[in-house]
């Protein structure tokens, strides 16, 4: 926080969002709906069609975009997949990157209110890891309005 | 599992997305290009222009479309937004059903090996909420390979 309060000028760490299909793209829109426009954050959509070559030149091309020197955030849909090994190619000693996988939309929701400027990657992306985690829940836990199935257990 | 496996032509619990946009439609179509098709399961695009009425309506033929008569789970994008409250508008009382916020794909992709004539939706509804928060995990983590800003702190 401290780093952009001093200069507000200072570097954004880069966001891209990298996804099967246009999921990635949908979650950016959503919340740039709901929560305004979110600088410097590009989505990436992969098909199993694409070579594994080709997804990790397409990540490179969109970290490039995004890269302010600041470092970058990687949010994946999910782990063990080739485009997420595809992200972990950028994990070439050259830039700050962390990856988040299993990427969700209250997490890009957070990224408004994230100190983007003052934070480095790893510590942006533990925010949003928990984030995430904390936003999968029951609609019974969050009303209080148990469902018809869970009184029928009993 | 049981009862799947005694009845192999017993209902199947429908499964109902609901997300701000498009990317429902493109979280199931990713999962099923990955594990195969996902039956009895349906997307809903709300828009932040679509008024309340509107949204409860069509989360309510949605879900009227998938029910097979063993109850629903509905996935949401995020939770306290209109669409998450919409979709409480379907806890009615009429059939069992459950909510799940904060959908990602993992969730989607464990919809393949998951018991949906055998268990209830709450069931259903806790495992998807597990393997969701599972999911979210740091590349560094899951690679044990050390990101460049991590390295720095120290």
């Amino acid at each position: 926080m401290a780093t952009s309060l001093q200069n507000p000028s200072a570097p954004r760490v880069g966001l891209v969002i990298v996804t099967h299909g246009g999921s990635g793209e949908c979650l950016l829109a959503a919340a740039q709906g709901l929560v305004g426009s979110i600088d410097g954050a590009v989505a990436v959509s992969v098909t199993l069609e694409d070579s594994f070559e080709v997804q990790v030149s397409r990540i490179e091309g969109a970290c490039a975009r995004v890269d302010a020197g600041a470092g970058l955030v990687i949010l994946a849909d999910v782990h063990g997949s080739s485009p997420f090994r595809a992200s972990l190619a950028m994990l070439d000693g050259t830039r700050a990157i962390e990856i988040v996988c299993g990427v969700n939309l209250p997490m890009l929701i957070k990224l408004a209110t994230v100190d983007r400027q003052g934070l480095p990657p790893i510590e942006i992306a533990e925010i949003l890891k928990e984030v995430g985690k904390r936003s999968i829940r029951l609609g019974s836990e969050l009303t209080g309005k148990l469902t018809l199935s869970r009184e029928e257990r009993h």
